[in-house]
């Protein structure tokens, strides 16, 4: 028996989301199934975390086991082979026995994009969130200082998060523009339920001077959500890298 | 009453094609249909040609005639508010009525995209090309020195094409690599059913050494469609950009 690690990139827009869910078509089931009539038996994967409904991945890392005989630089095109078109495997690598795409993560990142031009654009209707209006970008990365570091981010996350501890620490926030798009990094060591996209939303908020930059400082000691901003859209949100030691 | 010329963007991926057909979603029944429910009676717009289905524009152009009293200034976003997600109005201009979007047209380039990587990209799947095999753009390059020019583009064009005349004439074919996409730029006076797909299809064909680009000469003056290449998919074609005196 062999653990292998594999790299997936998919177009989240036909998902209901990562995770298996009854009746839905998710990431998860697609790849499942393949393996499942690969092995002739049912192969559970792991992943280093969900996506919601229409969050795409450029990075999701997964593990599982098998016993079949394929030489490892076989797998990617056998997988890619079988599997629909919005998911790609882009790695595969056979990992020890003691690896977990989950419990072993050591930072993940989130890229977010924002269409900016006035027009809406049809080709990047599901992979992008357009917002023409006016930011002001010296601000945002103003209070993106704020964010970065371990705070509680209780104010930064759904009413909906299960887990208790919401200290998480953020390593590093970057404001990219490419073209006619603003691309924002994320990079911690872990992200509540929806915390970049309020983060994301947060930062529109006092890009366009609904929020000062300063009292992003007020917003995460009060631990109370409706004082940060509003959710961005899913569409623009895609899971870039999760990182592990070595 | 005035004449209005719209430039037009769409992404073909859930389009039947252009063209008005029964029952099928088309870019031109969307249209009409918003400018009739606006006119309150059945109003037809005249485009630069036809796209086929899963076929792109990011600049088709149309024109319609209009009484109705709304500025100049607020058709593009009266208009985009009320058509689908994947139809943009990028631009309304006013004509004067000998304006005819089809036949004052004086040259047309189409772009086809090429995605070069090695993995399958779920993103874009219904925008580019995937074709990861070796090519040398070199001899690419050679043979469309030979296309270049005014020939009779009957081995160009489906079997299908009802014009008689097929002279047509290309100013210039480009190959430019962008990222890992390789973007085929085609610019002339007109072109035939299918006759850009069948370029790049011939142009893979010598890329990949399956004909010498010398023997471009021999598949004109043959006059056979079967001896040049296939028909390249319509997910990498984009109508970019339509030409008109002034």
């Amino acid at each position: 028996m062999k653990r292998l690690k594999c790299i997936v990139a998919y177009d989240g827009s036909l998902f209901a989301g990562y995770q298996v869910q009854p009746e839905k078509r998710t990431v998860q089931s697609e790849i499942e199934k393949v393996l499942t009539q690969m092995h002739k038996r049912k192969i559970t994967i792991y992943a280093s975390g969900r996506t919601d409904a229409q969050v795409h991945a450029e990075g999701q890392v997964i593990h599982f086991d098998t016993d079949l005989n394929i030489p490892l630089n076989k797998w990617k095109k056998a997988l890619n082979s079988m599997l629909p078109d919005d998911i790609v495997i882009k790695y595969v690598s056979e990992v020890d026995s003691e690896f977990h795409a989950r419990f072993n993560v050591k930072a993940k990142e989130y890229r977010y994009y924002i269409d900016r031009q006035e027009n809406r654009n049809p080709f990047t209707r599901y992979y992008a969130y357009h917002y023409p209006y006016k930011l002001d970008y010296m601000k945002m990365k103003e209070a993106s200082h704020y964010l970065i570091g371990t705070h509680d981010f209780t104010s930064f996350c759904s009413a909906k998060t299960e887990v208790e501890d919401k200290v998480r620490t953020i390593y590093n926030i970057d404001l990219v523009e490419e073209g006619n798009q603003l691309v924002l990094t994320f990079k911690g060591n872990g992200f509540l339920y929806n915390m970049v996209r309020i983060l994301v939303g947060t930062l529109l908020d006092v890009g366009q001077g609904k929020i000062d930059p300063v009292d992003i400082k007020a917003v995460l000691e009060s631990k109370s959500r409706p004082l940060a901003g509003k959710t961005a859209p899913a569409e623009g949100l895609y899971l870039w890298q999760v990182f592990y030691d070595n």
